[in-house]
């Protein structure tokens, strides 16, 4: 009985694929700090759980496939608060950002056609690719860059006859990269040149720091007159710690795009009910709830990065927004590193989790330095979980002293 | 901006894309019935509403990609109940039915792959095939038969070299029938003969008439020692009447299937968190909701059939199972009448609304004189909507005569 190819090749998730690991640390009763996935804990808002109590219908019934009329004119008003022109009808709910980003290059991509992406870049955009058929054409950043892009010629050498789309996510996933407005706008300008789709998956779009707002794609798309090439990816996962609703988004003003995306959406039938009521509520706490959020998340940062400055030879620079920071560690072989912490490493009893960098690659062996952290957790949890990752790196390279 | 190939082929469902007609009729007064899709008007049980609300955890997090623990063991514990030998580690909470179709197909075929169906079959099996670029190679089955399976050699001559798996929905929809043991166990005893996979879609597991029990693809393929080729696709969405809930199963012992079908579920991380508790609480409702609902939907049955028997030349077998059926009126182009229907037919300014029978089948031209009806009404309203359709073919065919 065998497999499809793809069935063989679809990558396990970087970020998820060690869970045996941490359970086995878990069973053995070692206490594990999860900087390796993006999971909040941050209340979701009780406003929006108690919209999920308060649904009164008998029937827990199929919305419409493109979403309930109330979320898609929520989200729609949210996005013309931004400044951008968006009707409901142009914005389609789907089963978090991940079903939004299938669609879109079910949309234009037939197998064997590519997409452009930025090395490192959201793992599950490997996965999603995998499944479409699709080639992802990587364009590496680099560490010691902020993970900005490079120089124009260097994106516009990558592109190829097949090349159908240009993905991004900003603010980044795993890089923390804040994309300014200027590199957006060469990415739709590119998108113009040569005719290519601009996909914008803006999921963490609140979590700028230090003063920065993120440039969305659908802003400068409309300003540049391309507003057909654009689509939005978003999600409610993360601005309003509601990771488990499944409920995000895909926005464009491409009528074929849109209609496609509907098909494929009808198949599966609608997203789910209930949390699109959750949804509603929570885009009318925008205000109250996301500013101080971002703040914690600030704090956070500054945590995490006072922990990295304490390990000698690790290059990062400070990130921009999201809740990630990807920095080159000294460890030699970080996915080993990363086994070492739940298999063989622990401090009173504790350790900690992260995502091995080369798992956010298209490129075989590039982030084979690199962790992803997640700042998903307390301060003070943060600042015991670096402790152990400081200690944790200097007893992994004395036994590599020693081992030589 | 063009799109892909699989974007233009999408095809729109039957069932939902006359969608905007009916909307037009209501937007004129008409109050239309709708038997096009099968959302139930059967309470949830409030049991699993009262789970969802009485959820206390202060973040709506992500679960586990494969589903939670708890959900995964309520699934294997009705499937061993049911006699057949399911871990819950055999089992992966999906989005829906709808997901577990498109993993399963993802995980056994490549593009350009073939599974074979028996049309007229469940509409979105198109639409998923199209999204993993699966051809559909479809054996015809006759409402004169009930839908029953033709000989063993007529379906075994449809199996050519890309073939990888036969996929069945039993209790069927749109056909109302229920394979026999011994239909099932010639599909499983195929798949062996052939090194195919047999896929069974068994949402509908309970829905079985007249004394009548449906025979499982898990129970066959256990006698017949070939669990390996078996995949049960689920959902709690009609058994407890959840459609919003997004609940499914894949259920697979081929370790390769399930594996695959788990990274295929890392890259969207998870299904929905809250509705997976609601599952949990229906499977202990089993005995005491699902066998009145079953009654009340036999009474709709015969109730679907008086009005039926009341167009002469209506074809129609009595369904077996399932809440559907798919005559063959004697309207000329079902298509049309189905738009007849909403656009241009009202008694007291009420119509009902079917789904065109063609979309049940990949093969152009067939099924051209078939509706689906979904009998998921009220008696007394179900009644009423037929009583509509009787008069509706009288009209049509008193205006297709006056045309001639």
């Amino acid at each position: 009985m065998e497999l499809s190819q793809r069935g063989r090749l679809m990558p396990a998730s970087p970020i998820r694929r060690l869970t045996p690991l941490a359970d086995a640390a878990k069973a053995r009763g070692t206490q594990v700090y999860h900087l390796n996935i993006g999971q909040p804990d941050i209340p979701t808002p009780p406003e929006m759980l108690d919209a999920l109590r308060n649904f009164r219908e008998p029937v827990l019934a199929y919305g419409p496939s493109s979403g309930l009329a109330e979320t898609r004119a929520a989200m729609a008003g949210y996005l013309q608060d931004l400044g951008w022109p968006i009707a409901p009808s142009e914005v389609l709910v789907t089963e978090g950002g991940s079903e939004a980003i299938l669609f879109a290059m079910n949309a234009i991509c037939d197998t064997g056609d590519e997409i452009l992406v930025f090395e490192p870049f959201y793992t599950n955009y490997s996965g999603f690719a995998c499944m479409a058929g699709v080639t992802l054409k990587a364009v590496e950043t680099r560490v010691e860059d902020g993970y900005h892009l490079p120089a124009r010629e260097v994106i516009e050498a990558a592109i190829g006859p097949k090349t159908r789309a240009i993905l991004y996510s900003s603010p980044g996933n795993p890089t923390g990269t804040v994309f300014t407005p200027a590199e957006v706008a060469m990415l739709v300008d590119l998108a113009v040149k040569h005719d290519l789709y601009v996909i914008g998956d803006e999921a963490y779009r609140e979590f700028a720091y230090d003063g920065r707002t993120a440039t969305g794609v659908l802003g400068v798309a409309s300003e540049a007159g391309a507003m057909d090439r654009a689509i939005l990816i978003d999600s409610i996962s993360k601005r309003f710690s509601a990771c488990g609703a499944r409920i995000g988004f895909l926005v464009t003003q491409n009528a074929g795009v849109l209609d496609a995306a509907l098909r494929f959406g009808q198949a599966r039938l609608c997203p789910p009910t209930l949390e699109q009521y959750a949804a509603v509520a929570g885009y009318g706490l925008l205000q109250k709830y996301v500013p101080p959020m971002i703040e914690e998340y600030r704090r956070r940062r500054d945590t995490v990065m006072a922990g990295l400055r304490r390990i000698p030879g690790a290059v990062c620079a400070v990130p921009e927004g999201a809740f990630y920071v990807q920095p080159r560690l000294p460890v030699g072989d970080a996915d080993a590193f990363a086994q070492f912490l739940l298999n063989d490493f622990s401090v009173d009893g504790r350790t900690v989790m992260v995502a091995p960098g080369n798992g956010f690659y298209a490129t075989p062996g590039k982030g084979r330095e690199e962790i992803r952290i997640a700042y998903v957790l307390k301060e003070a949890d943060l600042d015991v979980a670096m402790g152990l990752l400081v200690r944790a790196v200097e007893t992994w390279n004395a036994r590599r002293a020693d081992a030589t």
